[in-house]
């Protein structure tokens, strides 16, 4: 039997963090990593191995990472956990021992039951497994027309990634729009448009019946009749949890296969923790169970349990997921936090909405210029911002994540618009015309 | 006699924004922005007129900003300010009567009394002010080398756009390291190196006696006794607030010149107020008396002055200049908001630092990846961060947002440590180290 005084099982962001950071807090406490991949993926990096990247080998996660902090690496499944007596044991029959243990176990892209042909070949999900993103991309390399069946951040990064390498795209989305359950109505349509525009053929309001061809995917058969030809499929329909392990041992799950954690993401075991993708969100707001996985979220509560393994910290808690993430198609980043309007609505928010749409450099007249469109969704009876959407050039990462701050920190509108920001010609908006701070000028005259 | 309800003088940033968001804010009022200068260069654009913009008609101001927000704009010179009667008068005899004034004088480069040769040809300071500019553009135009007196901001962009354009620039400055009162000293070598490497000469720890020449400026002489050559000089030795107009009045300036105004920027008369670079800056953390001009902090003293014209907010209110500011070396973005080390521990806090290097796109193999290294000085006592300098790519500037954001709302590390933020391949620091949090994680491990 091994011993170690903490057991992380599972290699990705989640993994990684919760070991690296508990190390960090307890320096003291052996730390080992457990995870069945030889290799790990950058998780956020795999749409971008269709096309940006040349392979896979661009995209992983150096070892040293693991290693130099101190951590013993384990490559191994385990397949039970003994909850009383602390010992997890793997496929191999390996036991290890342990203090405390946790779980960042990941997700498994969900392959509907219903969706008829979904076996053929070149049909393919996107699993976090270079092993099988290898095959899946060396074979999608032959194709010419490709279809993603949904519209979420997944599909609409992959086919955007595809059209790169001059493939025929079509993003089938059976909601009225692709990013729907990020972006408000208007901010998806100009994804919509930037895409079209760039060649990728958007299908949205109908789903897929099934999977044409016979051994080989021949396209899709859409609910009103239609068909769509292609070579290659891929399926990107949300991701559900890998809370097998867990449910195996007694640990519960919620019924959509979601660990149960407290704020500090512990189990009812105290010894024993679930971070990243498999364990319950809660929504910021509502504290109400969410089914967004996010990486950064899935870091932040890594961090959050390894701080608080060995002892627990007051300041140092989890919120609840705001639901905060950016993307890029081409040169324009779309950029979203908290809530959409048509969400805090539907919750019961009195809300009032802000948009304007600036430059994000100034003079405009500067090469490289980028329309920068901010959009606030807030709260009218406290002037608390609940959400905010932006779509900007390649600053629009970190300019949401400034909005991501506003939101967490609960900060109002009147604080924005008394906020003292830095500006630069080549970095920003003009300080006079900062988009962040006119959309909360036009949300303060609306309240 | 003319009338309007408010009389704004001064049509640059600080201007601009007081009358527009006072229009705004109460559009019943009828509203007058006088302005000395026919057209309005952008001011933090005009270091870019010595280099990427072709002309100085590239940046100016249009004033559709003002009429079409419904304000009076009216070119002439106001020469005095009754502030009994409520009547200001301009140099053409003018009259116009006002219920509420605001002052948005601007301020003047310095010219040194005891710098010799600074009244030379070809010695040329750098004004808001477009003729001026665009005669020193001309004549800098046939130069081939060319001094900048003065490492701050101005003195070191307009040395690199000067180098764009092919010309042998040299900076000189006094302290021991160019933007030494905005960095600490390894991010200020860091902006060294870059200038250096793109062919800017750095002469530091060494101040000008003399410009020397006949008529003409030819070079300029060191204290050490050292000479430069040149073919042109340009002075970047600070600036000094413009408020004659306001001392003559019997309205109330500090020894330096600065108007003395209270939180709602009023002058101790309730119905003047003043903004922007004439007004008195206290520091956000002591309150003390402060130099730094900023054209996006002057944007946001104008826009509490116009939210508080007629009636005061208690949340809409001015806590003092944090100094946030961000500039470009080439691709690499350097941005610093609140105190520095040396000043924090000057005024007597016990500091704690924390830095980290990471990248600004994951996989860091993916192409236009840039360093992304932030800093952040935190009091040890509560946490509470004090200030935060960056250096990475183009989104460094919403970056030192972000910290600014983080300092005006007294943020503590431990927030930082559990924050959700977004990541993205092509916009973002991975998950898995985002140097915000990891610098945070620094400063954790020290506290």
């Amino acid at each position: 039997m091994e011993k170690t005084d903490v057991l992380v099982i599972g290699g990705s962001a989640a993994g990684i963090v919760a070991a690296v950071t508990g190390k960090s807090s307890y320096p003291d406490k052996s730390f080992t990593l457990i995870r069945m991949e030889k290799e790990t993926l950058v998780p956020c990096g795999i749409p971008y191995m269709f096309g940006s990247l040349e392979s896979s080998n661009k995209n992983t996660v150096a070892d040293g990472v693991i290693t130099k902090a101190g951590i013993n690496l384990k490559i191994g499944e385990v397949v039970s956990i003994d909850t009383k007596r602390n010992i997890c044991r793997t496929a191999e029959g390996l036991e290890i021992s342990f203090e405390k243990l946790i779980l960042a176990l990941g997700s498994t892209p969900v392959v509907p039951g219903w969706l008829k042909g979904a076996d053929k070949e070149n049909v393919f999900s996107i699993p976090k497994d270079k092993g099988y993103l290898d095959v899946a991309l060396a074979k999608i390399k032959n194709a010419k027309k490709v279809i993603t069946i949904g519209g979420g951040f997944i599909g609409v990064e992959v086919a955007d990634e595809l059209n790169k390498r001059n493939k025929n795209v079509t993003i089938v989305e059976i909601l009225p729009h692709i990013l729907s359950l990020a972006f408000d109505e208007t901010i998806a349509i100009k994804a919509e448009e930037i895409l079209t525009s760039r060649g990728v053929n958007i299908r949205t309001g109908d789903g897929v019946r099934e999977i044409t061809g016979d051994r080989e995917a021949a396209g899709v058969l859409l609910n009103n009749g239609d068909t769509i030809d292609a070579d290659a499929v891929i399926l990107s329909m949300g991701y559900r949890p890998n809370s097998q392990l867990a449910r195996d041992s007694g640990i519960k799950v919620t019924e959509k296969g979601f660990i149960i954690i407290d704020e500090y993401m512990r189990t009812e075991n105290a010894n024993i923790f679930a971070v990243g993708d498999c364990a319950l969100k809660r929504d910021f707001f509502t504290h109400k169970h969410t089914d967004i996985m996010l990486a950064s979220t899935a870091c932040a509560e890594a961090r959050i349990a390894g701080m608080n393994l060995y002892k627990l910290s007051t300041l140092k808690t989890f919120g609840g997921t705001i639901a905060i993430f950016s993307t890029a198609i081409g040169d324009t980043g779309f950029g979203a936090a908290g809530m959409i309007k048509s969400t805090a609505i539907k919750e019961g928010f009195d809300v009032v909405t802000g948009m304007f749409e600036g430059i994000d450099k100034h003079p405009g007249t500067l090469p490289g210029t980028h329309k920068q469109l901010v959009k606030l969704i807030v709260a009218r009876d406290s002037g608390v911002v609940l959400g905010g959407e932006v779509v900007a050039g390649l600053s629009t990462g970190e300019l949401i994540n400034l909005i991501g701050f506003i939101i967490q920190n609960r900060i109002t509108v009147s604080t924005i618009l008394t906020a003292q920001i830095g500006t630069h010609p080549l970095l920003t908006a003009p300080p006079t015309a900062y988009p962040l701070i006119k959309a909360a000028e036009v949300v303060a005259r609306n309240i």
